[in-house]
């Protein structure tokens, strides 16, 4: 323990209304544990803390004031500054924008890595696709994640939400061009695979993934973009017994990036 | 073509107000295509229509008809029978309630079929969570979901979006007990692996799931429930590499399930 942090504010720290709100349990706690984020106000829900603070409020308000925060109890009719039916468990955080890191830090993590995989997110444009496949790719161990600045979706509150936090401790890339992104990957001998139909495709664990590698997940609705698909090294495809003949973006980039986990061994 | 059917009239058609809005294309496509609820209303929004109908509109249209339902065009200000925020894509159409099978028509299935493969959801409470979930057990391929009745998501409106329409092609059941649902398993030769971690979990690809088998899903905070997961035969864990120990349910179901599929051969 050291009290004098306590005290300490960070200039960010006083403008009202800046930055992003993360709210939910798990991305409030994860984004004050990670310490990627400039923290500048937490809220509790006053019901939360008249029941008695639990480990993880206590927490969270200890953390809040080690990196000189305003903490506040907040009655449950003032949390306006939340978007309408976000489930914020009582808990939110006023923190600087998402830490995105430069591509080239990822390329680097490549490069000393032998066994790098890369996610890489082509337009993917629901926010609880963007979270669920980050928690999937920090419990699978991927070095690092990328994705286009233009018609996607980032890691807005509503991602981080969805990934339980998880977007906190990764490694993040927005990238212009994914194309160039895909190429500079393959120079560090990175595999390139896109997950699609197509007959092109063959069953994704035929692919041999334990080398450096990268997984390309496409757009809900209209799939790999035609460069980024044609820029890909092989194109993987799962298997479907249904009538509906397609999986949940974040379900089929799951079961890639768990294939990559299986074919390395544990 | 069949003239004839396009005036034929269901008798609860013209209850104003009853039954379910399903909404969105794929939702609205395969419960028309499945033919397995009273279909009552069709609305399509009128910019849609006024673009020129494509050829899943067209479709939707023809099947509704042929169904003896209402078909209108709805400008988008009245579309307040939806709840707020539902991304209905210009399509919705109101229904029967859904189909659920009963839990013998699940058990008989799994009588004849020495590769049945069941998914039990235990108080699953998200319908984004159950939804994905039937979306990816009709692209596994299971022979059918069990429900438990009380404290959990149904095969809800929301639910079946999440599943692109997937929930109208599979057998639910919906159970008042499920650990006694899980023993009439057991009884037809089925192996019960529940998805959790402790100390007695072992990593999920360890497991045999060639022959009769079902896979049980926890819910989303508390895991499963301590009944059902002392009936379980064996308890599965999957690998964690990151800071946040546990992936979503819809994606933990997902990574089983393909398991199952993975072992059985293609």
């Amino acid at each position: 323990m050291r009290p004098a942090q306590h005290h300490r504010r960070r200039p960010g720290g006083r403008l009202p209304g800046t930055g992003d709100w993360l709210y939910g349990r798990r991305p409030v706690l994860e984004a004050l544990r990670a310490r990627r984020r400039a923290i500048h106000e937490l809220w509790l829900a006053d019901s939360s803390v008249r029941h008695g603070a639990d480990d993880d409020l206590v927490e969270m308000h200890r953390l809040a004031q080690a990196a000189g925060a305003i903490c506040k109890t907040v009655a449950r009719d003032e949390w306006k500054v939340l978007p309408e039916g976000a489930n914020h468990q009582g808990v939110a955080l006023r923190v600087g924008g998402y830490p995105y890191v430069g591509f080239e830090t990822i390329l680097q993590a490549v490069e000393r890595d032998p066994s790098a995989l890369v996610l890489i997110l082509d337009h993917i444009e629901d926010p609880q696709n963007v979270g669920s496949l980050l928690r999937t790719a920090d419990a699978a161990g991927v070095t690092g994640v990328v994705l286009p600045e233009d018609r996607a979706a980032g890691v807005t509150p509503a991602a981080v939400r969805a990934s339980a936090g998880a977007s906190e401790h990764l490694q993040v890339a927005h990238v212009v061009n994914l194309v160039r992104a895909i190429d500079a990957l393959k120079k560090q001998n990175c595999w390139i695979t896109g997950l699609d139909a197509g007959k092109d495709a063959r069953p994704y664990q035929d692919i041999d993934y334990r080398g450096r590698c990268a997984l390309v997940v496409g757009n809900e609705g209209e799939g790999l973009g035609r460069l980024v698909r044609e820029h890909c090294d092989f194109i993987a495809r799962l298997p479907m017994r249904g009538h509906v003949a397609s999986l949940n973006a974040g379900v089929a980039g799951a079961l890639a990036m768990y294939e990559v986990v299986r074919q390395r061994g544990s």
